[in-house]
């Protein structure tokens, strides 16, 4: 299960062709998936507007334009519209039936949803994921006045499989993400010595994405989050400087054609590990490989979580306060089943179904006292025999040159 | 009223000073202002997850940090509370109760809620402008699953004031972000001639932001965009070649300082202005005169519009099929009065009243047969006696160099 070259050899070959697809060509594809995914008589329904300050993730995977004014995109199993503004209709690619409007999109709304007489409408309301709950209130309830007696349902189902079931052509972006993410890894660790700030090593990455026009996957607040010596944070680096005898701990990913990878990799800084840290370091390692074992197609969310979370805690380690996994694909943390205990502020996101052609971040670790959070990530493709490994996985803790 | 120098003289000594504001310190001005401008017993209440790809423009105004986990942000007269997971903890700013929390945040976020005991509890949903609608469908349900009983209104007033009413600094970051997209203009006027496409002038003007790591006001997609001889859209520029006797419209700001400014101007590409252009150069030119004569305190946003709307139909041209005017701030279309029509598609927004503090673009042009688009825009401070010019104005149809 290793990547590639043991594996099932499908991703290996064909990453260099993913810089030859286009953002546009990817949109079109997930709006034929979404298509396909769309039950017979349900239609959906994306209300967004001023995307370029308020993006609508939903709308950004189907469609590679803005909209200022409020935008109303409708798909069913064969007909593709937008009801736009005036000044939005010539962004369209081709493909959709564009309706365009100057002072009220009602008529044209309510003249859509009657010929098209659905069964169910469905709209991007999730209490439980943020990619799938584009709708923000106010405009669900301009949609409820403009479509009086029409009942919504929530996209959710659809949204979760259309966002985790990867193309072939957004896998090969995916593990061309996680290769380039790897390569700027090592990159950095040949620079990395006592004395540097976490600071210094983030400018040291972020200014090497800059040089190609990337970003961060997770933006440049907190991407890449270094850690020396200490617990990890979403508020990313700090002003720790690094001293010998500590790990050096990073989360890592980069967005590259749209597609974001996620690693998280550590060095210890001088000295021999003792056997703490190779403890440690073997029980990170084992709850990851029970993770991809047992993510498998059919398994729930939460059965995948609790096979990494049984070898942390059987170990004598803390358990660890956020979910094992999660898919990855335009965001980082993207749509689909979450690889997470059933915690109430998870909702029902561990309970989805494992599928094959969804990519997974795993990620997991503990604190080693006096050294610091020694935790590790690698990204997987759901294949139909299980999972295969896009990163090459840290095999034993790596010491700085 | 023309810029500093003949006007109130208050905007153009003190630009210089915009660049030493923070982002940190402008957004504890704003949260200092908003528990300012809420009421006896109102409390607000701002939801939000996953900022980093699903901006919430009310919290990026009072919080320069993003939030992974489900955040929920609470301000009244006097408490400031953030209610946020483990991880996300670490990264709020000085001046906040930071509650953070594990599995479940619903025990945290009754009992603040139960402690101050408001009268009225304000979330952010509008459905008539997006910046004041930044609380998602999902999230809402989540809000009343977690808060049963507790009954919500719109923050819409308190926001609207709160985004419009700008404090000195954000005054003066305004200034200099209209300053640098002016230079930035007469820059590429020098350049531009015959035979080069609207995209080709895009690039030169965006190499020039990157160059200086600054971006443009509504993202790199439309902004600026270039018109040669066509009537603009949304999508910004496009394949068109600049030819002789065409006009050269174009629509640019900056995003500098996190704020942003909104110009329009037009140049004729050789020859001498002809009959035709020169009336419609002067109808255009003095409906913005009206507007910004109407902008006064007090006045409501469709009275301005109208002002500068009857001026562009009783000079026989078509009227326009958007606002006058709109706040400039965080965002390009920022909140507060729109100075548009009663229109069905702007909803309340035009009913909103001016009040000093304020800063609009003031927008609208023609089209001419056979030249292009002849559309100016400029943006304008609100002060206790009417208008103040940020803008340079462009006083006569410009020639290309």
């Amino acid at each position: 299960m290793s990547r590639g070259k043991d594996g099932d050899g499908v991703l290996e070959p064909e990453i260099d062709g993913a810089s030859s697809l286009s953002l546009e060509g990817i949109c079109a594809q997930k709006r034929q998936q979404a298509q396909q995914l769309l039950g017979a008589g349900e239609l959906w329904l994306i209300a967004a507007r001023e995307t370029g300050v308020r993006p609508e993730p939903a709308l950004q995977l189907i469609l590679p334009c803005d909209f200022t004014w409020d935008a109303f995109v409708i798909l069913t199993g064969t007909a593709a519209i937008a009801i736009v503004g005036r000044y939005d209709a010539p962004g369209l690619p081709a493909g959709w039936e564009v309706i365009s409007y100057d002072e009220d999109p009602g008529d044209a709304l309510r003249s859509v949803l009657r010929s098209l007489n659905p069964r169910r409408v469905l709209i991007d309301s999730s209490p439980d994921h943020p990619l799938m709950d584009g709708l923000s209130h106010g405009l669900y309830l301009k949609l409820q006045s403009l479509l009086p007696g029409i009942t919504f349902n929530s996209a959710e189902q659809l949204l979760g499989r259309l966002r985790s079931l990867k193309t072939p052509q957004e896998q090969r972006l995916l593990a061309r993400a996680v290769r380039r993410a790897e390569e700027d890894l090592t990159w950095v660790a040949e620079i990395l010595q006592p004395g540097m700030s976490e600071r210094e090593a983030t400018s040291l990455l972020q200014d090497r994405l800059r040089a190609d026009s990337l970003e961060p996957a997770w933006g440049w607040q907190g991407c890449p989050g270094f850690s020396f010596g200490r617990q990890p944070s979403h508020a990313g680096s700090g002003d720790r400087i690094l001293e010998e005898g500590q790990l050096v701990h990073v989360d890592y990913g980069v967005r590259m054609g749209g597609y974001c990878s996620d690693l998280q990799r550590v060095w210890l800084c001088a000295g021999e590990p003792d056997l703490g840290l190779n403890a440690a370091f073997a029980a990170v390692r084992q709850a990851i490989d029970a993770a991809a074992a047992a993510l498998r197609p059919g398994a729930r969310g939460y059965q995948v979580d609790a096979a990494a979370r049984a070898i942390i805690t059987s170990a004598g380690y803390p358990e660890y306060l956020y979910a094992t996994g999660h898919n990855l694909g335009r965001a980082t943390h993207d749509g689909g089943p979450l690889l997470g205990p059933r915690w109430a502020r998870y909702g029902r996101s561990p309970e989805g179904s494992v599928e094959a052609g969804q990519v997974y971040a795993i990620e997991l670790g503990v604190m080693v006292e006096g050294a610091g959070y020694l935790g590790l990530e690698e990204d997987v493709l759901v294949s139909d025999s299980g999972a295969v490994w896009l990163s090459e996985r840290e095999e034993a803790l790596w010491k700085l040159p």
